[in-house]
């Protein structure tokens, strides 16, 4: 079975309309005089990004044959999280960026203490938006909760987040820093693939198949990113401190076949197939 | 029927026992080697305190019958949202305190971008600990995930942290504070005691009950507190701003009476009227 890139930036184009359409219509929308607050979370929440994360919970969904409408709440309570955790990244505190896909960050329009607080906002409302799903039952969304809280927390992205920062005062092994991307966004990219499984109830096997193609992707995707910023000559400690660039893209080609590999199997699998391909291929 | 406050210091301290055990099992527990996180989530969240919020949710969940094995995993969450709340305050941004209860603030301890990262664990955490919580099924974690959310989120605990910076910066009526006030920290208290009837599977009517009950013990509270510190010299911008400490007194009385009115009819209210005359007469 072939499969080409093809239309893929056209099917992310048109998920991503349906995520925007319905993070607008779920994100708190102040009354008249309303606190700065709802316009925090909306600023960096609506702020455009390919929407591959909560592309990936709605196309999972549709993987195992479900109704995506199911899987747009958690699809939009990914994007929250991701958003959350850009907005607590670029503060001063952490990597006080000011600076963020072409627009002030949150602290620099809001201020700190407001934009600390939108992330808060944030992380809080995406736990609600799935507790409260009223297209799945309270077992999906129970486990939906877990399966997120789990991969957003100490042990995933935050986890993942602190390793970074130990990382940054020492040396690290190849191993150490793949461990460290795994938590910090690879953890993340699976829930979301995941969370897609769980609004579609789908067997327990391919949750196997999801996580394996959500980690490669995901450690593909920064290992490109990671090449691209040594392109460009900006060395942050990465990857690239213990692989040449040759090294660095026979790794990412593996690890998108190994992606491809998990789930090329399953009847609708093209669109993740040509995912993986157009990540390996971007800008390179 | 005569209820004195008696023992009330014996059933909080007992209460806080089993929270501090149950908090103690089910806070993440790092290896030989771990980071900092883990330290930095239970440096906060055993720092001791009465644990109203948390011996809220057990006494609700007996007022309405049900076996406090349910109730725990909820109360520790209450105590976790809490927790990351007071790291968050405290943080430089913020109100940039560096003691909390005798000790260093997290971000004085473990630094700034450690104390952020252990608040966003704790609060991600909770709703962790609710979705898996093995006592109650489903539907209850569900619901219970949802009332936190809401109670902590830009509506409730958040969306009154955002009032309060506003009102540091103008004159506010007494209805401005008071709103302030119930969404700030009323709605926390009321979540507390929600999540002890929702592991009851309590009926509906106790609800509002719980709900009339938290809010004015919680307002009741605030205002003793705002007394204490006016009497102490300290003069921030609270409810003493526009109250006399006599018409304080008054209020606080008021609401003191208003909440042990409403659960006052169920058998086993003893407790939760004589925590409700305790807090009013602490200290004074």
């Amino acid at each position: 079975m072939a499969f080409s890139i093809g239309n893929i930036e056209d099917v992310l184009a048109k998920n991503a309309g349906l995520i925007n359409g319905a993070l607008d219509s779920l994100l708190p929308q102040g009354d008249a005089g309303h606190s700065v607050i709802y316009d925090a979370m909306r600023y960096s929440a609506m702020d455009g990004g390919k929407r591959i994360r909560p592309y990936l919970t709605l196309e999972f969904c549709r993987l195992a044959g479900g109704d995506v409408t199911a899987a747009l709440p958690y699809a939009c309570a990914v994007e929250c999280v991701h958003t959350y955790s850009l907005i607590h990244d670029d503060l001063p505190c952490m990597d006080d960026d000011d600076m963020r896909r072409g627009k002030p960050t949150s602290h620099k329009k809001f201020g700190e203490a407001n934009a600390l607080l939108a992330g808060d906002a944030l992380l809080t409302y995406a736990f609600g938006l799935i507790a409260e799903n009223p297209f799945a039952d309270a077992e999906r969304n129970a486990r939906a909760v877990s399966v997120l809280a789990s991969a957003a927390g100490h042990d995933g992205m935050i986890g993942g987040q602190v390793l970074d920062m130990m990382y940054a005062e020492r040396e690290a092994a190849l191993e150490e820093i793949v461990e460290m991307e795994r938590k910090k966004t690879g953890e993340l990219i699976a829930a979301a693939a995941a969370l897609g499984l769980v609004a579609a109830d789908a067997p327990e096997e391919m949750f196997a198949s999801a996580r394996t193609y959500a980690f490669n992707i995901g450690l593909s995707f920064q290992l490109i990113d990671d090449i691209l910023d040594v392109d460009a000559g900006d060395g942050e400690a990465t990857v690239m401190s213990v692989l040449t660039v040759d090294e660095a893209r026979g790794l990412a080609a593996e690890l998108t076949a190994a992606a491809i590999d998990a789930v090329v199997r399953y009847e609708r699998a093209g669109d993740l197939v040509a995912l993986a391909k157009w990540l390996l291929h971007r800008n390179a």
